[in-house]
């Protein structure tokens, strides 16, 4: 059987056990995802085993790929946090009747089959899991090579979750090839059988999903995330928040990448906020290196995201020109403004057009389970669809219900 | 200066006349919509001009190119619908606190930048101009050659109205050459000034939307649209349902192709539901055709969206039957089912995954201004994002505005 030939079949297999996803009763996909947890922490050694195999044979991003126990109990645990997040299928989201008494109620369901496209990460498989049960979506998954042997166990422990509960294997299946081919067929949507990709992993692949896919996409592009420090800001909020923002994990998309600082306070802020950054690399215009000595920032810098500790740091002459820099090289993924001006900061807050935006808060905050949504996997930065933290309710669609007594349109 | 440069050129300026648009005071935008009525009605005889030679020089389509005094006043009269409806941007969708105190609002926006390929109907220009003025979103229009004139006739009062209210120009372009070259650039999203495509045309245009465009887009397909015939049904609604679904316009997306009955009551319904049916031509499986005398239906026929008054016509063992050639042959727009049995309505509505399903009630309804939306732009059968009747609520988007008192994460 050629790869197409059995992508084919994967997509053709994934359609029937969305079909039974989608009608089956709640608390059968809620048992489904409790009993993936449960064997995932029965499997902690095959898993390990496997993991450390594809550890062995890694050429990057090891960090990323590398699993021990106390991973694979949190991978375990954030299941059971989707398993007990409300079920979304069937929710009536309007309802109302018109003057000829039709009924119509919106009514959410689940998008049908997600292919999701990742990288070295071997938890995605658990997370998307839960999440895609949850949401009563079928999903194909396609790991990184680097990942693959670590996946498949992970992958074994979610099959036996679904089997348990009477939900078709299928509903979650991995593609078992390294094979780059298969992601392109997967783009080109398997005749049909996918509705949507998501790609999670680097910019490379985020941009070949962009660029390729014939079916609809999900996917955050990269976050050059902003904090902006007004002239109101409090001097200890905006120092502990700049501190946050950069260096709490410098590698996460919602880290700050570029300081944008008001002429007005700058020489009363900059020293105090660079105090606090020790470690952390920074790249300013020449306002900004007339009061805090720093490399020069290049064009480059004002659009790079780092995912490391580094800042590029600007001096603007007033709000506007924070906002305009921002919308010319900010990614549309997060942005906060530091201020005691509530006018200035709802003005901020109001104009900024980006996913998420903060007010007197680190831009780390940028995660689907500090938002409450339990569980992500991953932000958007498209505008279509979703935006911000994708989670289980990003992931539904929704039917109009018409109920009549014989309407006919005149 | 080149198309490729011409084109750069409107995407740049509608970027920034959307974010005029966007931030523009609601009142603003309604006063926008209705100077483009009143600019219309006063300048119904250059558009009835501009239309009479796009008429005398099209080669096909003349019906949906033609227009007259009384169709330019159903434009106008459209348009000022729209102005009535209630503005959406800056709504909150939703707002929570988290226990860290960070209180988080779902704040409804506009997409940004929409561009919309139309074929021969010039009044679409009128339709997506308030449509796009409503929700906040900047334009770029390209309607097909035949239409040129008239469109651009009808964009000429648009321009006055907007500029009336204060509004740019450039918040609804046109695109002013026949060109076909154009199409390729907007579906390249022009150095990513187009956050949107929709098509809005034949089924040759929408497939090379959907297959070329590297941006996202929102398009219906085809219409293969169902009614079913339970055992339950009602004989007299039943007849009434299918005549109007078939008949009423057989050239709108929502009239019904495909005739399912169920085995139990065809020898009864089909006799009578036919004799509603003069003028139609008929195309039957054996079953059907043992009780009516009709052309034999082909494999093709299931698939086929008419637009014409031509009725397939199968008769099925069973609901799941029903269900079952619906997923396999619709294409996800509108099914109704006609029955007096509730139970098995309702399993009809839970189980057939299409944008628009119906109880008792002609197919036809699959309309925006029949659902109450007050206008559309067309009948959405993709997953994401919008599905059914795509209105000014459609066309927007949400971003997450969270405000702090210093919060930073653990």
């Amino acid at each position: 059987m050629t790869l197409r030939d059995e992508m084919l079949d994967m997509g053709r297999a994934a359609r029937r056990a969305a079909e039974t996803l989608r009608t089956a009763p709640p608390e059968r996909r809620t048992a489904a995802i409790r009993a993936m947890a449960r064997h995932i922490r029965a499997n902690v050694d095959p898993i390990l085993a496997a993991n450390a195999a594809d550890v062995a044979a890694a050429t990057a991003q090891i960090d990323r790929l590398r699993l021990d126990a106390g991973r694979v109990e949190a991978m375990a645990a954030g299941i059971e946090i989707v398993a007990d997040l409300p079920d979304l299928l069937g929710q009536e989201l309007a309802r109302w009747t018109r003057p000829n008494g039709l009924d119509i109620a919106r009514v959410r369901g689940p998008i049908g089959v997600i292919a999701m496209v990742f990288e070295s990460r071997p938890n995605v498989v658990a997370d998307a899991a839960a999440i895609g049960v949850r949401s009563g979506n079928a999903l194909i998954l396609r790991a990184g090579s680097d990942a693959l042997g670590s996946a498949r166990a992970i992958h074994a422990a979610i099959t036996d979750g679904l089997v348990e509960a009477g939900l078709p294997a299928e509903a979650v299946q991995l593609v078992a090839t390294a094979d780059r081919d298969a992601v392109g067929l997967m783009l080109d949507g398997l005749d049909g059988a996918i509705d949507l990709v998501i790609p999670r992993g680097g910019k490379a692949l985020v941009e070949r999903v962009a660029r390729d896919a014939r079916v609809p996409t999900l996917g955050h592009l990269e976050g050059v995330c902003h904090t902006y420090l007004h002239a109101s800001a409090d001097p200890a909020m905006a120092t502990a928040i700049v501190a946050n923002a950069k260096m709490r994990r410098v590698g996460i998309c919602g880290a700050t990448e570029t300081l944008l600082v008001d002429r007005a306070c700058a020489h009363a802020l900059l020293p105090l906020v660079v105090a606090a950054l020790p470690g952390c690399e920074l790249r300013g215009d020449d306002a900004a290196r007339a009061i805090v000595p720093m490399t020069p920032a290049t064009e480059e810098d004002w659009s790079t995201e780092y995912l490391a500790p580094v800042l590029a740091v600007r001096v603007v002459d007033d709000m506007g020109a924070a906002i305009t820099h921002i919308a010319r090289y900010g990614t549309g993924h997060t942005e906060a403004i530091v201020a005691e001006d509530a006018g200035a900061a709802e003005a901020f807050l109001a104009r900024v057009d980006s996913a998420i935006v903060l007010w007197n808060a680190s831009t780390q905050f940028a995660d689907g389970g500090e938002f409450g949504f339990g569980a992500e996997i991953g932000i958007a930065t498209g505008k279509l669809h979703a935006r911000g933290p994708v989670g289980p309710e990003q992931l539904t669609t929704f039917r109009y219900v018409v109920r009549g007594s014989g309407q006919v349109r005149p």
